[in-house]
């Protein structure tokens, strides 16, 4: 049994090869042959000091093609602060100053645990990935410049997924704090701006980053020609997606997602109500469906087109967990733990 | 981290143990104290050599009064071989000859992943624990015969459980391979008899501990002021339930589970069609409101009452997983891998 650490994850796995881990599994995926687990959320009251809730989260993959198995776990201390005038989604480090996600990867050949690790790296590579993918297929070829809104560990990844499937002339950056933007412009070599606005005005491409629980993209934004995307559904809402021409979601199926919340747990209703998503559940076809032709990508160059990826999926995780322990084997990476400590002799 | 192994589990959790663990966290339960999330079922094909299919299993649940998160994860090769006469759901040790069946402990107060271990010893002692408590509320005080029905790894827990809670004067088994449950009563210094009707002819309590996927109970063989359990709901049935004047389930709630099944899978539609607990979902009451009291148990001498323990949950291993971390921490017990394997300085 494999333990690999994020900056292994990390040296394992580019962009460019969590993209192409990926798009085999999406077109596999929208022909039934590959298969999701539901996400399921449980929410709970937390003895930690801090006050918030502690929320379990996990959601799984099956791959048959690659044969693995992969299940992905979150277990969070979470509060919704104000940050600049906004509520947030904050995961607390509450354990001992650090996060608690991670990645479980087995055999459907042997059954056996193959590999575990931090989820970090290859939670923000599968979702730069998946905008990456959506990009590739409804922004215009000739699309020259891209505004990011959100300048932490999400927009990084969409700006590298971005630059990998278009040739952007000028890259802009918002978020609200400006030292924050500012670092990340310098870091990425892009340009900083002081407002949304600004960020947007004239771009080809949009792609929200944030930890927003409200509307990060305004609909006067959209111009015809323009792609939009967004990394989760609060970011933009019902009047964003009625100006775009074709709307593409990241899974429609994993709509099955369960949240059980206990009793006396603080409300959290404003985060799990799901918004237009939960309205306009199986309107808008997904990446499996653009990827493998049953729904068509972009067809004029005047359409607006959207990819709003609404959930994450387990599948992601065995795809490019697959690609991660193929190199991690050719390169002799990770830490190797006993088998039979994961293993048993008894029929469980 | 703390990884346990099976015979540190046996060693940390004796039944009576086990028992005194699950029956507050049922109490809780039943007063919306405690969350369990949907136990999934991924099924798909496998490459294994030897044929089957690939079983992805999890259930989850969330004991705040304990700080306790588990998720219990079973990832099997599995065939359905005719084993005298009978076809049985068959588990292959696909994983260098060893099964793969985990549990993970998370604190509710830190998020951190507390322990892991496999899953056999505890699923099992859970397992007897629940059929103990139910037979404990259930049966006549006064009970002095039990009939069980399995000479297998199952069985033995059953008839610890029945013993926990019973002065039995005789115990007979029987099991179609007589070898084995020969060795079985030998063992356990009951006695053996070469059939079923002879097992169960004037006995106060059955017992099915077996992995029969047709009824193994017998509707005449019920009498006034018996007590029946099993383990699984394929080994009784309608007619069995319909001669019982009180049944109690295990779990009404965690019928919410979900099989999600791979288009190209062998057909296993026989294991998961439910039989008589998809029919009857809802109609009969769990132990969680047997201990509650919000359900009440035996009222007379001659009822005839019924514990089937239709599915497992995942707080049982979140409540016998408490009481085993508590005593692994005073008898510094297990094996410690560093936290900071299984924690991240990155925002997951």
């Amino acid at each position: 049994m494999l333990v690999l650490s994020n900056d292994e994850v990390a040296r394992l796995l580019s962009m460019e090869e969590c993209m192409a881990a990926l798009e085999p599994m999406y077109r596999d995926y929208a022909a039934g042959r590959a298969l999701l687990s539901p996400r399921v959320d449980n929410i709970a009251p937390t003895g930690h000091a801090g006050g918030g809730y502690y929320g379990f989260k996990h959601m799984g993959g099956t791959w048959p093609a690659q044969g693995i198995q992969a299940l992905r776990i979150n277990s969070d201390v979470i509060t919704h602060p104000l940050v600049a005038g906004t509520r947030r989604r904050v995961k607390v480090p509450a354990a001992g100053g650090r996060w608690v996600g991670l990645v479980l990867l087995f055999s459907t050949e042997t059954g056996a645990l193959l590999a575990m690790f931090p989820d970090g790296v290859m939670q923000r590579l599968r979702v730069g990935a998946a905008s990456g993918l959506g990009l590739k297929h409804l922004a215009r070829e000739d699309a020259a410049t891209l505004a990011i809104i959100g300048s932490g560990w999400q927009a990084g990844a969409q700006l590298m997924a971005a630059r990998a499937v278009r040739r952007f002339k000028e890259i802009r950056v918002f978020s609200p704090r400006k030292e924050t933007r500012e670092r990340f412009a310098r870091d990425n070599e892009i340009r900083s701006v002081d407002s949304a606005e600004q960020c947007a005005a004239g771009a080809d491409v949009i792609l929200a980053a944030t930890s927003s629980m409200v509307r990060v993209i305004e609909p006067q934004w959209l111009k015809p020609g323009m792609h939009v995307g967004c990394i989760k559904t609060e970011e933009i809402d019902g009047e964003v997606l009625d100006r775009c021409d074709r709307v593409f979601v990241h899974d429609r199926k994993q709509a099955k997602s369960y949240t059980n919340v206990l009793a006396d747990t603080p409300n959290v209703k404003e985060e799990h109500d799901g918004g237009w998503w939960k309205e306009r559940k199986g309107r808008y076809p997904d990446l499996g469906e653009l990827l493998s032709g049953s729904a068509p990508g972009r067809q004029r160059a005047e359409e607006i087109t959207c990819f709003a990826n609404n959930v994450g999926t387990g599948l992601q995780f065995a795809a490019a967990g697959a690609a991660v322990l193929r190199k991690a084997s050719d390169m002799k990476i990770g830490t190797d733990l006993p088998d039979d400590w994961f293993t048993e002799d008894v029929h469980p």
